[in-house]
C-alpha cells in the first residue's frame, strides 16, 4: 500500500456525509462489477482449457447481469454528476468509474466469446491436440484483471503501474498460441474451423489484457490527474510516482 | 430531418451565451475527430482491397492526431462538467460524447490495424486469391460509420437506429469472408499465415461496425435520455421514435 491509496480517507473527507457515501457505494459497486467479470473470465478459462461444460454455460448465462451492472452504474454516476456537482479528485474519480465499467462489460463480453468457443468446440466430435501455452495465457490475463482490480481498490496508481506492464508478457504469449495454432492449421488442414475457434478464444484473452491496462490507466488518471493514455510504459511509471523528470 | 435534430437550436438555449459556444465547439470537435477516423477507415479499405501501400502507411502514421483529440476532448468535457456542471440534456450530450470519442478512439485503432496488415500482405511475395466479398464488407462497414456520425451530427435518434440494424448485415457479411479465408487455407495451407492477416483485417471490419452501433445508441440516449445498450433493434426502434407501447 502506497501513499496513493484511497484507504487514507477519500471517503470521509466531504462534509456532506451522504456524498461520502454516494461515492463510496459507487466505488463498491464497480469492485463488485468487477468481481463477477473476474469470475466469467476465471470460468471462461477453465471452460477453455479444461473442456468444461457448465462452467462455459455459467459464462454465457451471466452476461446480462454485467449488462446490467453496467447501465446502472452509468445512472448512479450521472445522478453525482447532477446533484453533487464534483470537482477535482471527485470528478476524476466519477470520470474513472464511468471508462471503467465501459472496459469491465466489454472484457465480460470477451469472457463470454471464450465460453461460447468453448462450447462449439466440446459440441464438435473431432479431436484436437489442445495447445498447452492457452493455459498459462489464459491464467496471465486473469491475473492482469484481478491485479488491475486490485489497483482501483486501493486506488494504487503505482500497482497500476506494475500490472499494467505485465501486458508486454500478455502480448507475447499470444503470439506465442498464434503460432502454435497456426502450425497446427498446416499439419492438419481438415481441422482448421475448429482451430479458428481456439483463435478466437485466444484473440480475446489478449484483448480482455488490453482492457485490464485501460483500467489501470484510469487509476493512474484518478490518482494522478494526468491522463497517461497513448504514453510509454516509462512516462506512466513516471507520472505514477509523480517523478515528472 | 426529424423533430428529433439538434439543430432546432439546441446550441442556442441556455443563457450563457459562453456555454451555448462551447458545447457546440465540443460537439464540433467530435465531428472533426470522426472525419478524420472515417478518412483512416476509407483509407485502410482501400489499402486492403486495392493494395495501396502510401494509403497502408497514411493510415498506420496518422492514428496519433485520433489520439490527441481523445485527449483534448475528455479534457474539453471535463472542463465542462466543473465549470458549467450541466443538468438533463446538456449533460447527456456530454456524457454520449465521452463514450463517443472513446469509441472512435478504438475504431482508429482498428483501421490503423487494418492498415498494418495490408502493409504485412504486400511486403510478401506469395500470391493468394483475394477474397471477393472483402470490397463490399468494408465499404458496408464504412458506410455504418458514415451514417453513425450523420446521426451524431445531427443528433437525429431515427437515423441511428437505422444504422444500428445495418449491423446484422455487416456480421452476416463477416461471416461469408470468414468461410471463403478457411474454403482457401484448407485448400493452400502453406498461405495460413497470410490468410491469418486477412482474417484480423476482417475481424477489424466487423468490431468497427459494433463500435458504430454504440455511438448510434449514444445518440438515442442524448435524445431521448434512454439507455439502449444491451436491447433489442425492436426495443430500440420504439425508444427512438418515442413510441414506449
Amino acid at each position: 500500500m502506497t501513499d496513493d491509496s484511497i484507504d487514507q480517507g477519500f471517503f470521509k473527507q466531504h462534509i456532506s456525509h451522504q456524498f461520502n457515501e454516494e461515492l463510496e457505494d459507487i466505488h463498491t459497486r464497480v469492485l463488485a462489477m468487477g468481481g463477477i467479470v473476474e469470475q466469467q473470465l476465471t470460468d471462461a478459462v477453465s471452460a477453455m482449457v479444461d473442456g468444461n461444460r457448465e462452467l462455459a454455460q455459467t459464462v454465457i448465462t451471466s452476461d446480462y447481469k454485467v449488462n446490467s451492472l453496467e447501465v446502472e452504474l452509468d445512472e448512479a454516476c450521472t445522478h453525482v454528476l447532477v446533484r453533487r456537482q464534483p470537482t477535482a479528485s471527485d470528478l476524476r474519480l466519477v470520470m474513472a468509474v464511468v471508462k471503467t465499467i465501459t472496459d469491465l462489460e466489454r472484457i465480460g463480453d470477451e469472457a463470454e466469446r471464450i465460453g461460447r468457443m468453448a462450447l462449439y468446440l466440446l459440441e464438435e466430435d473431432r479431436a484436437v491436440a489442445p495447445v498447452a501455452e492457452m493455459g498459462a495465457f489464459g491464467s496471465h490475463v486473469r491475473d492482469m484483471l484481478r491485479g488491475a482490480l486490485d489497483a482501483v481498490a486501493r486506488m494504487d496508481a503505482e500497482h497500476a503501474v506494475r500490472v499494467a506492464q505485465q501486458d508486454i508478457q500478455a502480448d507475447s504469449q499470444y503470439e506465442v498460441v498464434l503460432q502454435r495454432l497456426m502450425d497446427q492449421m498446416k499439419k492438419s488442414p481438415e481441422t482448421i474451423p475448429r482451430l479458428m475457434d481456439i483463435v478466437w478464444a485466444a484473440r480475446s484473452m489478449e484483448r480482455i489484457g488490453d482492457r485490464a491496462r485501460n483500467i489501470c490507466e484510469y487509476v493512474v488518471y484518478f490518482v494522478r490527474g494526468k491522463d497517461v493514455r497513448h504514453t510509454s510504459f516509462d512516462q506512466m511509471a513516471r507520472e505514477a510516482t509523480g517523478d515528472r523528470g
